[in-house]
Protein backbone atom coordinates (compact mmCIF):
# COMPACT_ATOMS: atom_id res chain seq x y z
CA UNK A 1 0.00 0.00 0.00
CA UNK A 2 1.31 3.85 -0.71
CA UNK A 3 3.24 5.82 2.12
CA UNK A 4 0.24 8.35 2.09
CA UNK A 5 -2.47 5.80 2.14
CA UNK A 6 -0.92 3.70 5.13
CA UNK A 7 0.19 7.10 7.47
CA UNK A 8 -3.91 8.60 6.80
CA UNK A 9 -4.69 4.85 8.11
CA UNK A 10 -2.79 4.97 10.68
CA UNK A 11 -3.35 8.33 12.05
CA UNK A 12 -7.29 7.81 11.60
CA UNK A 13 -7.10 4.25 13.64
CA UNK A 14 -5.42 6.40 16.29
CA UNK A 15 -7.43 9.00 16.69
CA UNK A 16 -10.94 6.86 16.38
CA UNK A 17 -9.41 4.61 19.25
CA UNK A 18 -8.53 7.52 21.46
CA UNK A 19 -12.07 8.98 21.00
CA UNK A 20 -14.01 5.68 21.69
CA UNK A 21 -11.84 5.26 24.99
CA UNK A 22 -13.22 8.52 25.67
CA UNK A 23 -16.69 8.10 24.86
CA UNK A 24 -16.87 4.60 26.68
CA UNK A 25 -15.18 5.61 30.26
CA UNK A 26 -14.85 2.84 32.54
CA UNK A 27 -17.50 3.05 35.40
CA UNK A 28 -17.21 2.15 38.58
CA UNK A 29 -20.89 0.96 39.82
CA UNK A 30 -21.75 -2.54 40.19
CA UNK A 31 -22.56 -2.81 36.29
CA UNK A 32 -19.22 -1.47 35.43
CA UNK A 33 -18.34 -5.27 34.29
CA UNK A 34 -20.44 -4.50 30.99
CA UNK A 35 -18.57 -1.49 30.11
CA UNK A 36 -15.03 -3.32 30.82
CA UNK A 37 -16.86 -5.80 28.37
CA UNK A 38 -17.64 -3.23 26.10
CA UNK A 39 -13.78 -1.16 26.24
CA UNK A 40 -12.63 -4.61 25.46
CA UNK A 41 -14.68 -5.43 22.33
CA UNK A 42 -14.33 -2.02 21.07
CA UNK A 43 -10.35 -0.95 21.90
CA UNK A 44 -9.08 -4.27 20.45
CA UNK A 45 -8.15 -2.53 17.59
CA UNK A 46 -8.30 -3.68 14.24
CA UNK A 47 -7.30 -1.68 10.69
CA UNK A 48 -10.87 0.51 11.46
CA UNK A 49 -11.71 0.52 7.81
CA UNK A 50 -14.80 2.10 8.26
CA UNK A 51 -13.50 4.80 10.48
CA UNK A 52 -10.54 5.11 7.38
CA UNK A 53 -13.74 5.86 4.85
CA UNK A 54 -15.38 8.12 7.03
CA UNK A 55 -12.45 10.76 7.58
CA UNK A 56 -10.93 10.23 4.16
CA UNK A 57 -14.71 11.28 2.84
CA UNK A 58 -14.69 14.45 5.97
CA UNK A 59 -11.13 15.45 4.36
CA UNK A 60 -12.00 15.51 0.70
CA UNK A 61 -15.23 17.08 1.19
CA UNK A 62 -14.60 19.62 4.34
CA UNK A 63 -16.11 18.44 7.10
CA UNK A 64 -15.42 18.78 10.33
CA UNK A 65 -13.13 16.35 11.55
CA UNK A 66 -14.58 16.30 15.08
CA UNK A 67 -18.16 15.55 13.47
CA UNK A 68 -16.35 12.45 11.27
CA UNK A 69 -13.92 10.83 14.34
CA UNK A 70 -17.64 10.93 16.64
CA UNK A 71 -19.35 9.39 13.53
CA UNK A 72 -16.25 6.85 13.24
CA UNK A 73 -16.78 5.76 16.66
CA UNK A 74 -20.76 5.20 16.03
CA UNK A 75 -19.48 3.04 13.18
CA UNK A 76 -17.20 1.42 15.17
CA UNK A 77 -19.51 0.39 17.68
CA UNK A 78 -21.90 -0.80 15.80
CA UNK A 79 -19.69 -2.93 13.96
CA UNK A 80 -17.82 -4.07 17.13
CA UNK A 81 -21.28 -5.14 19.14
CA UNK A 82 -22.17 -7.11 15.59
CA UNK A 83 -18.56 -9.12 15.93
CA UNK A 84 -19.25 -9.59 19.55
CA UNK A 85 -23.53 -11.11 18.92
CA UNK A 86 -21.98 -13.04 15.61
CA UNK A 87 -19.01 -15.33 18.11
CA UNK A 88 -21.86 -16.43 19.95
CA UNK A 89 -22.22 -19.94 20.39
CA UNK A 90 -25.62 -19.57 19.26
CA UNK A 91 -24.27 -17.68 15.97
CA UNK A 92 -20.71 -18.59 14.98
CA UNK A 93 -19.34 -19.86 17.91
CA UNK A 94 -16.36 -18.37 17.49
CA UNK A 95 -13.44 -18.38 20.58
CA UNK A 96 -10.75 -15.82 19.36
CA UNK A 97 -11.07 -12.79 17.62
CA UNK A 98 -8.02 -11.00 16.50
CA UNK A 99 -5.71 -13.68 18.51
CA UNK A 100 -7.69 -13.00 21.71
CA UNK A 101 -10.58 -14.65 23.30
CA UNK A 102 -14.34 -13.45 22.30
CA UNK A 103 -16.03 -11.55 24.45
CA UNK A 104 -18.26 -14.70 25.87
CA UNK A 105 -14.99 -16.78 26.18
CA UNK A 106 -13.32 -13.51 28.46
CA UNK A 107 -16.45 -13.34 30.43
CA UNK A 108 -19.72 -14.76 29.79
CA UNK A 109 -22.38 -15.12 27.19
CA UNK A 110 -24.85 -12.87 28.94
CA UNK A 111 -22.13 -10.34 29.61
CA UNK A 112 -21.24 -10.73 25.77
CA UNK A 113 -25.04 -9.89 25.34
CA UNK A 114 -25.32 -6.90 27.16
CA UNK A 115 -22.12 -5.87 25.93
CA UNK A 116 -23.19 -5.61 21.96
CA UNK A 117 -26.42 -4.56 23.36
CA UNK A 118 -25.09 -1.31 25.27
CA UNK A 119 -22.71 -0.51 22.28
CA UNK A 120 -25.33 -0.58 19.56
CA UNK A 121 -27.34 2.01 22.12
CA UNK A 122 -24.26 4.36 22.63
CA UNK A 123 -23.76 4.72 19.06
CA UNK A 124 -27.12 6.46 18.68
CA UNK A 125 -26.91 7.85 21.94
CA UNK A 126 -22.99 9.66 20.33
CA UNK A 127 -24.79 10.51 17.10
CA UNK A 128 -27.71 12.43 18.78
CA UNK A 129 -25.54 14.41 20.90
CA UNK A 130 -24.44 17.64 19.64
CA UNK A 131 -20.96 17.59 19.93
CA UNK A 132 -21.57 15.47 16.32
CA UNK A 133 -23.21 18.08 14.72
CA UNK A 134 -24.57 21.79 16.14
CA UNK A 135 -27.37 20.98 13.40
CA UNK A 136 -29.68 18.55 14.56
CA UNK A 137 -31.30 18.00 11.15
CA UNK A 138 -27.77 16.62 10.27
CA UNK A 139 -27.55 14.51 13.38
CA UNK A 140 -31.30 12.89 12.76
CA UNK A 141 -30.07 12.18 8.53
CA UNK A 142 -26.95 10.06 10.56
CA UNK A 143 -28.66 7.97 13.05
CA UNK A 144 -31.61 7.00 10.13
CA UNK A 145 -28.81 6.38 8.12
CA UNK A 146 -26.71 4.18 10.35
CA UNK A 147 -30.47 2.73 11.82
CA UNK A 148 -31.11 1.75 8.05
CA UNK A 149 -27.47 0.33 7.23
CA UNK A 150 -27.66 -1.86 10.65
CA UNK A 151 -31.01 -3.02 11.19
CA UNK A 152 -33.22 -5.88 9.13
CA UNK A 153 -33.00 -4.48 6.38
CA UNK A 154 -28.70 -4.65 6.64
CA UNK A 155 -26.85 -5.77 8.79
CA UNK A 156 -29.05 -7.54 10.85
CA UNK A 157 -30.68 -9.14 7.92
CA UNK A 158 -27.68 -10.00 6.45
CA UNK A 159 -26.22 -11.83 8.97
CA UNK A 160 -30.16 -13.45 9.00
CA UNK A 161 -29.84 -14.82 5.47
CA UNK A 162 -26.46 -16.54 6.48
CA UNK A 163 -26.94 -18.42 9.73
CA UNK A 164 -30.31 -19.38 8.40
CA UNK A 165 -28.92 -22.04 6.06
CA UNK A 166 -31.06 -19.98 3.58
CA UNK A 167 -27.76 -19.63 1.66
CA UNK A 168 -27.31 -23.69 0.94
CA UNK A 169 -28.61 -23.02 -2.58
CA UNK A 170 -27.59 -19.11 -3.20
CA UNK A 171 -26.51 -18.40 -6.69
CA UNK A 172 -24.37 -15.12 -7.49
CA UNK A 173 -27.22 -12.81 -7.05
CA UNK A 174 -28.05 -14.44 -3.96
CA UNK A 175 -24.80 -13.90 -2.33
CA UNK A 176 -24.45 -10.13 -3.63
CA UNK A 177 -27.65 -9.70 -1.68
CA UNK A 178 -26.75 -11.38 1.55
CA UNK A 179 -23.58 -9.29 1.47
CA UNK A 180 -24.99 -6.02 0.40
CA UNK A 181 -26.70 -6.58 3.26
CA UNK A 182 -24.46 -7.90 5.65
CA UNK A 183 -21.28 -6.06 5.31
CA UNK A 184 -22.17 -3.69 2.45
CA UNK A 185 -25.33 -1.10 3.96
CA UNK A 186 -22.33 -0.43 6.44
CA UNK A 187 -19.73 0.12 4.43
CA UNK A 188 -22.15 1.93 2.10
CA UNK A 189 -22.68 4.58 5.03
CA UNK A 190 -19.18 5.07 6.08
CA UNK A 191 -18.57 5.89 2.75
CA UNK A 192 -20.91 8.41 2.31
CA UNK A 193 -21.25 9.73 5.99
CA UNK A 194 -19.16 12.76 5.19
CA UNK A 195 -22.00 14.23 2.26
CA UNK A 196 -24.66 13.55 5.52
CA UNK A 197 -22.54 15.84 7.36
CA UNK A 198 -22.19 18.14 4.34
CA UNK A 199 -25.81 17.72 3.38
CA UNK A 200 -24.58 17.01 -0.07
CA UNK A 201 -27.05 15.29 -2.27
CA UNK A 202 -24.89 14.70 -5.25
CA UNK A 203 -21.91 12.88 -3.55
CA UNK A 204 -23.60 11.21 -0.93
CA UNK A 205 -25.32 9.19 -4.32
CA UNK A 206 -21.93 9.15 -5.41
CA UNK A 207 -19.91 7.62 -2.24
CA UNK A 208 -22.28 5.44 -1.28
CA UNK A 209 -22.46 3.25 -4.46
CA UNK A 210 -18.86 3.24 -4.19
CA UNK A 211 -19.11 2.22 -0.24
CA UNK A 212 -21.45 -0.79 -1.38
CA UNK A 213 -19.29 -2.02 -4.68
CA UNK A 214 -15.98 -1.71 -2.09
CA UNK A 215 -18.01 -3.71 0.52
CA UNK A 216 -18.93 -6.14 -2.21
CA UNK A 217 -15.43 -6.52 -3.52
CA UNK A 218 -14.57 -6.91 0.09
CA UNK A 219 -16.38 -9.79 0.76
CA UNK A 220 -14.90 -11.71 -3.08
CA UNK A 221 -11.33 -11.07 -1.89
CA UNK A 222 -12.68 -12.76 1.56
CA UNK A 223 -13.25 -15.38 -0.05
CA UNK A 224 -10.67 -15.67 -2.34
CA UNK A 225 -7.59 -15.07 0.72
CA UNK A 226 -10.59 -18.58 2.21
CA UNK A 227 -8.68 -20.65 -0.75
CA UNK A 228 -5.57 -18.61 -1.47
CA UNK A 229 -4.50 -17.24 1.38
CA UNK A 230 -2.22 -17.62 5.01
CA UNK A 231 -4.15 -17.26 8.49
CA UNK A 232 -1.96 -13.97 9.06
CA UNK A 233 -3.31 -12.46 5.92
CA UNK A 234 -6.74 -13.01 6.90
CA UNK A 235 -7.03 -12.64 10.68
CA UNK A 236 -8.92 -16.54 10.52
CA UNK A 237 -8.06 -20.21 9.76
CA UNK A 238 -8.23 -20.14 5.79
CA UNK A 239 -10.50 -22.90 4.24
CA UNK A 240 -13.43 -22.46 7.06
CA UNK A 241 -15.77 -21.18 4.63
CA UNK A 242 -15.18 -24.43 2.58
CA UNK A 243 -15.30 -26.67 5.20
CA UNK A 244 -18.45 -25.35 5.99
CA UNK A 245 -20.08 -26.16 2.91
CA UNK A 246 -21.16 -22.38 2.32
CA UNK A 247 -20.83 -21.38 -0.96
CA UNK A 248 -19.17 -18.15 -2.01
CA UNK A 249 -18.08 -16.37 -4.64
CA UNK A 250 -15.23 -18.80 -5.87
CA UNK A 251 -17.53 -21.81 -4.92
CA UNK A 252 -19.61 -20.17 -7.80
CA UNK A 253 -17.57 -18.45 -10.14
CA UNK A 254 -14.16 -20.44 -9.83
CA UNK A 255 -11.04 -18.66 -8.48
CA UNK A 256 -10.59 -17.11 -11.96
CA UNK A 257 -14.31 -15.69 -12.31
CA UNK A 258 -14.10 -14.37 -8.17
CA UNK A 259 -10.91 -12.22 -9.35
CA UNK A 260 -12.25 -10.91 -11.99
CA UNK A 261 -15.74 -9.83 -10.31
CA UNK A 262 -13.50 -8.43 -7.50
CA UNK A 263 -11.17 -6.84 -10.09
CA UNK A 264 -14.20 -5.10 -11.96
CA UNK A 265 -15.95 -3.99 -8.65
CA UNK A 266 -13.17 -1.60 -7.59
CA UNK A 267 -13.17 -0.04 -11.37
CA UNK A 268 -16.81 0.62 -10.68
CA UNK A 269 -15.99 1.60 -6.94
CA UNK A 270 -13.57 3.95 -8.47
CA UNK A 271 -15.41 5.29 -10.87
CA UNK A 272 -17.67 6.74 -8.72
CA UNK A 273 -15.56 9.21 -7.77
CA UNK A 274 -14.93 10.72 -10.39
CA UNK A 275 -16.78 13.62 -9.61
CA UNK A 276 -14.28 14.48 -7.24
CA UNK A 277 -11.11 14.72 -9.55
CA UNK A 278 -8.00 14.42 -7.84
CA UNK A 279 -9.22 15.02 -4.22
CA UNK A 280 -10.45 11.64 -4.00
CA UNK A 281 -6.88 10.28 -4.07
CA UNK A 282 -7.62 8.40 -0.38
CA UNK A 283 -10.91 6.72 -1.40
CA UNK A 284 -8.92 5.43 -4.53
CA UNK A 285 -6.03 4.12 -2.34
CA UNK A 286 -8.82 2.83 -0.10
CA UNK A 287 -10.41 0.84 -3.16
CA UNK A 288 -6.76 -0.95 -4.81
CA UNK A 289 -5.92 -1.47 -0.81
CA UNK A 290 -9.12 -3.61 -0.65
CA UNK A 291 -7.82 -5.67 -3.78
CA UNK A 292 -4.17 -5.79 -2.67
CA UNK A 293 -4.84 -8.02 0.36
CA UNK A 294 -5.54 -10.73 -2.49
CA UNK A 295 -2.23 -11.05 -3.33
CA UNK B 1 -59.22 0.07 38.34
CA UNK B 2 -61.16 2.96 37.52
CA UNK B 3 -63.46 2.73 34.28
CA UNK B 4 -62.09 5.64 32.41
CA UNK B 5 -58.36 4.98 33.39
CA UNK B 6 -59.08 1.36 31.85
CA UNK B 7 -60.69 2.90 28.54
CA UNK B 8 -57.60 4.90 28.31
CA UNK B 9 -55.62 1.92 29.27
CA UNK B 10 -57.00 -0.15 26.49
CA UNK B 11 -57.63 2.79 23.88
CA UNK B 12 -53.67 3.49 24.16
CA UNK B 13 -52.88 -0.88 24.15
CA UNK B 14 -54.87 -0.86 20.52
CA UNK B 15 -53.68 2.27 18.99
CA UNK B 16 -49.71 1.47 19.64
CA UNK B 17 -50.94 -2.40 18.45
CA UNK B 18 -51.72 -0.73 14.78
CA UNK B 19 -48.60 1.75 14.94
CA UNK B 20 -46.04 -1.54 15.64
CA UNK B 21 -48.11 -3.50 13.11
CA UNK B 22 -47.14 -0.50 10.57
CA UNK B 23 -43.58 0.06 11.97
CA UNK B 24 -42.42 -3.44 11.03
CA UNK B 25 -44.32 -4.48 7.97
CA UNK B 26 -43.71 -8.35 7.09
CA UNK B 27 -40.73 -8.81 4.10
CA UNK B 28 -40.19 -11.27 1.52
CA UNK B 29 -37.09 -11.55 0.84
CA UNK B 30 -34.76 -14.39 2.33
CA UNK B 31 -34.15 -12.05 5.66
CA UNK B 32 -37.95 -12.31 6.25
CA UNK B 33 -37.35 -14.71 9.19
CA UNK B 34 -35.69 -11.82 11.68
CA UNK B 35 -38.81 -9.93 10.59
CA UNK B 36 -41.54 -12.46 11.38
CA UNK B 37 -39.64 -13.19 14.88
CA UNK B 38 -39.57 -9.44 15.28
CA UNK B 39 -43.31 -9.01 15.11
CA UNK B 40 -44.31 -11.53 16.90
CA UNK B 41 -42.18 -10.05 20.23
CA UNK B 42 -43.61 -6.60 19.64
CA UNK B 43 -47.49 -7.77 18.42
CA UNK B 44 -47.75 -10.34 21.54
CA UNK B 45 -50.11 -7.35 23.43
CA UNK B 46 -48.72 -6.93 27.36
CA UNK B 47 -50.66 -4.61 29.57
CA UNK B 48 -48.41 -1.61 27.06
CA UNK B 49 -48.00 0.63 30.55
CA UNK B 50 -44.66 2.54 29.27
CA UNK B 51 -47.00 3.66 26.06
CA UNK B 52 -50.10 4.55 28.41
CA UNK B 53 -47.52 6.55 30.46
CA UNK B 54 -46.39 8.53 27.34
CA UNK B 55 -49.70 9.20 25.62
CA UNK B 56 -51.64 10.35 29.00
CA UNK B 57 -48.92 12.77 29.34
CA UNK B 58 -49.00 14.01 25.82
CA UNK B 59 -52.74 13.94 26.41
CA UNK B 60 -52.12 16.43 29.60
CA UNK B 61 -49.29 18.50 28.06
CA UNK B 62 -51.01 18.69 24.38
CA UNK B 63 -48.12 16.99 22.67
CA UNK B 64 -48.99 15.73 19.45
CA UNK B 65 -51.38 12.32 19.21
CA UNK B 66 -49.25 11.15 16.41
CA UNK B 67 -45.92 12.06 18.23
CA UNK B 68 -46.35 10.59 22.01
CA UNK B 69 -47.29 6.90 19.47
CA UNK B 70 -44.75 6.67 17.46
CA UNK B 71 -42.61 7.44 20.79
CA UNK B 72 -44.73 4.79 22.60
CA UNK B 73 -43.96 2.35 19.72
CA UNK B 74 -40.31 2.85 19.83
CA UNK B 75 -40.35 2.46 23.91
CA UNK B 76 -42.16 -0.73 22.75
CA UNK B 77 -39.35 -1.88 20.73
CA UNK B 78 -36.92 -1.57 23.53
CA UNK B 79 -39.23 -3.14 26.25
CA UNK B 80 -39.66 -5.72 23.72
CA UNK B 81 -36.18 -6.68 22.76
CA UNK B 82 -35.37 -6.16 26.26
CA UNK B 83 -37.65 -9.03 27.17
CA UNK B 84 -36.46 -11.70 23.80
CA UNK B 85 -32.94 -11.28 25.08
CA UNK B 86 -33.19 -11.57 28.93
CA UNK B 87 -35.30 -14.52 28.10
CA UNK B 88 -32.59 -15.98 26.42
CA UNK B 89 -30.58 -19.53 28.47
CA UNK B 90 -27.57 -17.54 28.65
CA UNK B 91 -29.75 -14.91 30.95
CA UNK B 92 -32.53 -16.17 32.56
CA UNK B 93 -33.56 -19.03 30.69
CA UNK B 94 -37.59 -18.40 30.30
CA UNK B 95 -39.37 -20.68 27.93
CA UNK B 96 -42.63 -18.74 28.48
CA UNK B 97 -43.46 -15.47 27.83
CA UNK B 98 -47.27 -14.51 28.32
CA UNK B 99 -48.07 -18.30 27.93
CA UNK B 100 -46.16 -18.22 24.51
CA UNK B 101 -42.80 -20.14 24.00
CA UNK B 102 -40.42 -17.14 23.94
CA UNK B 103 -38.49 -15.88 20.83
CA UNK B 104 -35.41 -18.28 21.30
CA UNK B 105 -38.17 -21.60 21.79
CA UNK B 106 -40.46 -20.86 18.81
CA UNK B 107 -37.31 -19.86 16.26
CA UNK B 108 -33.85 -20.32 17.60
CA UNK B 109 -31.62 -18.34 19.73
CA UNK B 110 -29.65 -17.04 16.87
CA UNK B 111 -33.28 -15.62 15.61
CA UNK B 112 -34.17 -14.05 18.95
CA UNK B 113 -30.34 -12.82 19.33
CA UNK B 114 -31.05 -10.61 16.25
CA UNK B 115 -34.87 -10.25 16.40
CA UNK B 116 -33.42 -8.41 19.55
CA UNK B 117 -30.68 -6.57 17.95
CA UNK B 118 -32.80 -5.27 14.95
CA UNK B 119 -36.04 -3.67 17.20
CA UNK B 120 -33.15 -2.34 19.10
CA UNK B 121 -31.86 -0.41 16.05
CA UNK B 122 -35.31 0.47 14.53
CA UNK B 123 -36.48 2.37 17.64
CA UNK B 124 -33.84 4.86 17.26
CA UNK B 125 -34.85 4.64 13.13
CA UNK B 126 -38.46 5.48 14.10
CA UNK B 127 -37.83 8.52 16.50
CA UNK B 128 -34.74 9.90 13.73
CA UNK B 129 -38.10 10.26 11.54
CA UNK B 130 -39.89 13.33 10.78
CA UNK B 131 -43.05 11.53 11.27
CA UNK B 132 -41.70 11.70 14.87
CA UNK B 133 -41.76 15.55 15.41
CA UNK B 134 -41.08 18.08 12.62
CA UNK B 135 -38.68 19.88 15.15
CA UNK B 136 -35.05 17.46 15.04
CA UNK B 137 -33.93 18.56 17.68
CA UNK B 138 -36.80 17.14 19.94
CA UNK B 139 -35.95 14.12 17.83
CA UNK B 140 -32.51 14.42 18.51
CA UNK B 141 -33.42 14.51 22.68
CA UNK B 142 -35.92 11.86 22.14
CA UNK B 143 -32.83 9.94 20.81
CA UNK B 144 -30.72 10.68 23.51
CA UNK B 145 -33.05 9.98 26.16
CA UNK B 146 -34.21 6.87 25.01
CA UNK B 147 -30.09 5.51 24.60
CA UNK B 148 -29.37 6.51 28.21
CA UNK B 149 -32.16 4.99 29.61
CA UNK B 150 -31.46 1.76 27.74
CA UNK B 151 -27.93 1.80 27.42
CA UNK B 152 -25.28 0.92 30.23
CA UNK B 153 -26.13 3.76 32.66
CA UNK B 154 -29.72 2.34 32.22
CA UNK B 155 -31.78 -0.91 31.43
CA UNK B 156 -28.42 -2.64 30.70
CA UNK B 157 -26.63 -2.17 33.27
CA UNK B 158 -29.02 -3.15 35.37
CA UNK B 159 -29.71 -6.13 34.18
CA UNK B 160 -25.93 -6.68 34.33
CA UNK B 161 -26.27 -5.67 38.34
CA UNK B 162 -29.04 -8.55 38.11
CA UNK B 163 -27.74 -11.13 36.63
CA UNK B 164 -24.10 -11.14 37.50
CA UNK B 165 -24.89 -12.07 41.08
CA UNK B 166 -23.54 -9.12 42.40
CA UNK B 167 -27.12 -9.09 43.77
CA UNK B 168 -26.10 -11.38 46.27
CA UNK B 169 -25.54 -9.01 49.32
CA UNK B 170 -27.70 -5.73 47.85
CA UNK B 171 -29.15 -4.06 50.80
CA UNK B 172 -32.43 -1.95 50.29
CA UNK B 173 -30.33 1.00 48.65
CA UNK B 174 -28.36 -1.37 46.15
CA UNK B 175 -31.98 -3.04 45.28
CA UNK B 176 -33.17 0.72 44.56
CA UNK B 177 -29.94 1.79 42.40
CA UNK B 178 -30.33 -2.11 40.27
CA UNK B 179 -33.76 -1.48 39.98
CA UNK B 180 -33.82 2.34 39.15
CA UNK B 181 -31.64 1.42 36.38
CA UNK B 182 -33.28 -1.95 34.93
CA UNK B 183 -37.09 -0.56 34.75
CA UNK B 184 -37.28 2.76 36.68
CA UNK B 185 -34.82 4.47 33.62
CA UNK B 186 -37.29 3.58 31.02
CA UNK B 187 -40.34 4.10 33.11
CA UNK B 188 -39.06 7.23 33.97
CA UNK B 189 -38.32 8.26 29.82
CA UNK B 190 -41.57 7.16 29.25
CA UNK B 191 -43.65 9.15 31.90
CA UNK B 192 -41.57 12.63 30.56
CA UNK B 193 -41.26 11.78 26.99
CA UNK B 194 -44.38 14.15 26.01
CA UNK B 195 -42.52 16.93 28.04
CA UNK B 196 -39.53 16.56 25.83
CA UNK B 197 -41.84 16.55 23.03
CA UNK B 198 -43.45 20.05 24.23
CA UNK B 199 -39.87 21.46 25.12
CA UNK B 200 -40.95 21.75 28.76
CA UNK B 201 -37.91 21.39 31.09
CA UNK B 202 -40.06 21.91 34.47
CA UNK B 203 -42.72 19.20 33.18
CA UNK B 204 -39.92 16.92 31.96
CA UNK B 205 -38.11 17.00 35.72
CA UNK B 206 -41.35 16.55 37.51
CA UNK B 207 -42.82 13.69 35.12
CA UNK B 208 -39.26 12.19 35.06
CA UNK B 209 -38.96 11.43 38.88
CA UNK B 210 -42.77 10.56 39.43
CA UNK B 211 -41.51 8.20 36.80
CA UNK B 212 -38.57 6.67 38.83
CA UNK B 213 -41.08 6.74 41.91
CA UNK B 214 -43.87 5.06 39.62
CA UNK B 215 -41.03 2.17 38.56
CA UNK B 216 -39.80 1.11 42.04
CA UNK B 217 -43.32 1.15 43.17
CA UNK B 218 -44.18 -1.38 40.33
CA UNK B 219 -40.61 -3.35 41.27
CA UNK B 220 -41.80 -3.70 45.19
CA UNK B 221 -45.14 -4.56 44.91
CA UNK B 222 -43.57 -7.12 41.88
CA UNK B 223 -41.73 -8.62 45.09
CA UNK B 224 -44.75 -8.63 46.98
CA UNK B 225 -46.75 -10.32 44.17
CA UNK B 226 -44.27 -13.05 44.28
CA UNK B 227 -44.77 -13.60 48.15
CA UNK B 228 -48.65 -13.34 47.89
CA UNK B 229 -50.08 -13.38 44.20
CA UNK B 230 -51.20 -15.65 42.12
CA UNK B 231 -49.82 -16.80 38.91
CA UNK B 232 -52.96 -15.02 37.06
CA UNK B 233 -52.06 -11.65 38.72
CA UNK B 234 -48.24 -11.74 37.43
CA UNK B 235 -48.04 -13.52 34.91
CA UNK B 236 -45.23 -15.90 35.81
CA UNK B 237 -44.53 -18.13 38.31
CA UNK B 238 -44.96 -16.95 42.30
CA UNK B 239 -42.20 -17.45 44.79
CA UNK B 240 -39.62 -17.53 41.61
CA UNK B 241 -37.20 -14.95 43.42
CA UNK B 242 -37.56 -16.67 46.26
CA UNK B 243 -36.59 -20.06 44.94
CA UNK B 244 -33.53 -18.59 43.17
CA UNK B 245 -32.21 -16.81 46.44
CA UNK B 246 -32.09 -13.64 45.25
CA UNK B 247 -32.49 -10.53 47.58
CA UNK B 248 -36.09 -8.56 46.89
CA UNK B 249 -37.42 -5.63 48.88
CA UNK B 250 -39.57 -8.46 50.96
CA UNK B 251 -36.30 -10.17 51.95
CA UNK B 252 -34.54 -7.15 53.49
CA UNK B 253 -37.59 -5.01 54.34
CA UNK B 254 -40.42 -8.04 55.09
CA UNK B 255 -44.01 -7.83 53.90
CA UNK B 256 -45.16 -4.91 55.65
CA UNK B 257 -42.19 -2.71 55.24
CA UNK B 258 -41.92 -3.46 51.80
CA UNK B 259 -46.20 -2.49 51.62
CA UNK B 260 -45.32 0.41 53.61
CA UNK B 261 -42.36 1.41 51.38
CA UNK B 262 -44.89 0.91 47.62
CA UNK B 263 -47.73 3.15 49.64
CA UNK B 264 -44.91 5.79 50.30
CA UNK B 265 -43.15 5.95 47.01
CA UNK B 266 -46.70 6.00 45.39
CA UNK B 267 -47.68 9.08 47.33
CA UNK B 268 -44.35 10.63 46.14
CA UNK B 269 -44.74 9.71 42.98
CA UNK B 270 -47.81 11.38 42.93
CA UNK B 271 -46.92 14.31 44.53
CA UNK B 272 -44.51 15.45 41.29
CA UNK B 273 -48.12 15.89 39.80
CA UNK B 274 -48.87 18.77 41.93
CA UNK B 275 -47.43 21.07 39.20
CA UNK B 276 -50.16 19.63 37.14
CA UNK B 277 -53.21 19.98 38.91
CA UNK B 278 -56.32 18.00 38.18
CA UNK B 279 -55.04 17.07 34.71
CA UNK B 280 -53.07 15.08 35.60
CA UNK B 281 -55.74 12.86 36.28
CA UNK B 282 -54.54 9.91 34.16
CA UNK B 283 -51.28 9.67 35.68
CA UNK B 284 -52.41 9.83 39.04
CA UNK B 285 -54.67 6.67 38.66
CA UNK B 286 -52.00 5.17 36.84
CA UNK B 287 -49.89 5.16 39.75
CA UNK B 288 -52.76 3.50 41.82
CA UNK B 289 -52.74 0.84 39.37
CA UNK B 290 -49.58 -0.16 40.18
CA UNK B 291 -50.02 -0.13 43.80
CA UNK B 292 -53.72 -2.14 43.00
CA UNK B 293 -52.10 -4.67 41.64
CA UNK B 294 -50.75 -5.87 44.87
CA UNK B 295 -54.35 -6.59 46.56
Amino acid sequence: MSHDFATALAATASAVNQRLDELIPPTTGPEGRVVEAMRYAVLDGGKRFRPFLICAGADMLGAAPESALRTAAAVEMIHCYSLIHDDLPAMDNDDLRRGRPTVHKHWDEATAILAGDALLTLAFEVLAAKDTSPNADIRTALIAGLAKASGAAGMVGGQMIDLAALNANLDVAGLTHLQALKTGALIAFSASAAAVLKNDDAAQVALHAYGLDVGLAFQVTDDILDVEGSSGQIGKTPGKDKAAGKPTFVSQLGLGGAKMMARSLLERAVGHLDIFGHQAGLLHQAAVFVLERKS
